[in-house]
């Protein structure tokens, strides 16, 4: 059984002591390849999972859908999102639909209630059920719904690894890992479209690419280069309030394109730097994510001090008990040491 | 900076490829301390958690309180227990306060809605919001109110870790490991109450002599004996329907009493081969504690052929996606080979 191997990088402390520790494989490396940062073994393959939405959108505008159908940023930027189902985020989505031709029945991704809990209380007051708007795929599923529509496949199959939308999907995002898209692992994803494995140096040189526009065919630079661009210009619309991305996107001016994905993936673009930086949390957990990745964008001197400062909340988190104390944090390897909560 | 050191045993599989790893430490031990099993470093002091409900509810019967105020089978097992807020558990925390003379004001757990969810779907539709008596943990509140107010106790601060009833209970559990109650590492848990920090085989050991009754001081080996049986008699009072506590004991007609703590542990008493087993999820992860309980447990040959088969639910769970589609599954080392779920 093919594994991950990481390095312990992330500590969770209850008072003074650490209670839990997670593990994080990693790989900074910029377009042609090299390699500048390496944690664990970088060579085992990884399910990217909702990390490669920005080269799921890239695909949709590469395919004249997105021309067709006047996409603006905003439902670009929610086509590459895991959006937390705020009110804008459906807007844009039923904007996109409504563009194609389509409504939310069309939407195969399944559903769950908003994960911004204003949001899904608001539902709740005023008695309505979510619908699969809410789920935080929606914006992907409704920009494959505009491949299909744009270039005549059946909408009602968009799901399936052989459908001629996936298999453009796939071959797009083979290209960028060059990988060769028959070998790939592949995998259903949590909102049942395919999704594919490839190793963490494969990725972080793709997502170089994506940052800097190198090595790139040049018909594939434009798609990416207009997803990039609209995630930098609508960070709220590439995850939401209070949530990772849009936080770091915003803190850097867009000069950091960051996406995460299921499992403890999470996938940057640096453009100051020319990098690509792809960390996968061994153990899947989401909560490690945004302390590792800010703590890996310092070691790779890729954050202002200012730009640090207003991302405190996601680099030392607090941990709170049911009734609201502190009473510990989660740290990362090489943060400078704060206290982490009262011992009792 | 003191961390846990497993080893890798619990795989989390998309498709055929391994998509997260969980490392878990864990000790077999009996009474007397003898090591039959060791997995990792098990002299790294970890954070028990609810694991050691038993042990609080022991010294509530310790105390007299249990007997004064005549609780039943369920209340017991309910005051150890993780409960997840069906109604017979609200009704025995309930009936618990009612014979103290205290209600759900007094609980300071924190409110949390019940983690059965059709539990908290029935709150929602009869427009109820969740009170203090639907946390996981509001038995073992309403047992510690019952020693306050049968000691003689203020009822109002008994969250303080120098309170004297959380000085019972530590003396008590101290006592069971063999730590000085002095020098144990203390935190707050999600309850608020305190919780210690002991080493996987002191924790192990303890749990064969709560298991076996041995190697203990008379009144609190009668205390463990009916918190025991206690939990052994109302399996369904201690964890809940579907919950994995409740089928562990169910299914070993209480010959195995298993009991969680967050965070990715969990302890069991053998009473059969007279051993204590306690696991940690070094990264916390809840998904792992079932799968890693069983397969260590059929290393220890403790589970009959028919007592594994109704657990497989546990031991070899299905990951599903939004849609509700098999997309993959969990499997600990050493688990036969079984099919995870389509490639793709």
């Amino acid at each position: 059984m093919s594994t991950i191997s990481g390095v312990p990088y992330v500590y969770v402390l209850r008072g003074s002591l650490v209670e839990s520790e997670h593990a994080v494989a990693a790989c900074a490396a910029g377009a042609a390849g090299e390699v500048v940062l390496a944690l664990g073994d970088i060579d085992v393959p990884v399910f990217l999972r909702s990390a490669v939405k920005p080269f799921i959108a890239a695909e949709i505008v590469a395919s004249g859908a997105a021309a067709r159908f006047a996409f603006d940023t905003r439902e670009l930027a929610v086509i590459a999102a895991s959006h937390c189902g705020e009110e804008f985020h459906v807007a844009a989505v039923r904007s996109i639909l409504a563009k194609i031709g389509l409504d939310a029945r069309a939407l195969q991704c399944g559903v769950h209630p908003p994960s911004y809990e204003p949001a899904a209380a608001a539902l709740v007051a005023a008695g309505e059920v979510p619908s699969a708007l809410h789920s935080n795929c929606s914006g992907k599923h409704a920009g494959i719904l505009a491949m299909c529509v744009h270039l005549g496949f059946d909408p009602s199959t968009y799901l399936a690894a052989d459908h001629p939308v996936q298999q453009r999907i796939l071959a797009f995002c083979a290209r960028l890992v060059d990988e060769d898209s028959e070998g790939m692992p592949l995998g259903v994803d949590g909102c049942g479209i395919p999704v594919f494995a490839t190793s963490l140096r494969r990725a972080a040189r793709a997502f170089a690419r994506f940052a800097m526009l190198t090595e790139l065919e040049d018909s594939d630079a434009r798609a990416l280069e207009t997803v990039r661009d609209a995630m930098a210009a609508e960070p709220r619309y590439v995850a939401g309030t209070g949530r990772f991305d849009s936080a770091l996107i915003a803190a850097t001016g867009g000069r950091i394109v960051g996406k995460a994905g299921a499992e403890g993936v999470h996938a940057s673009a640096l453009r100051r730097e020319g990098l690509g930086l792809v960390l996968k949390v061994v153990d899947g957990a989401r909560r490690a994510v945004p302390p590792a990745t800010v703590a890996l964008l310092r070691e790779l001197r890729a954050l202002e001090p200012d730009e640090r400062a207003s991302l405190s909340d996601f680099e030392v988190p607090e941990v709170r008990n049911v009734a609201g104390r502190v009473v510990g944090g989660i740290r990362s390897r090489g943060t400078d040491t704060i206290p982490a909560g009262p011992a009792s």
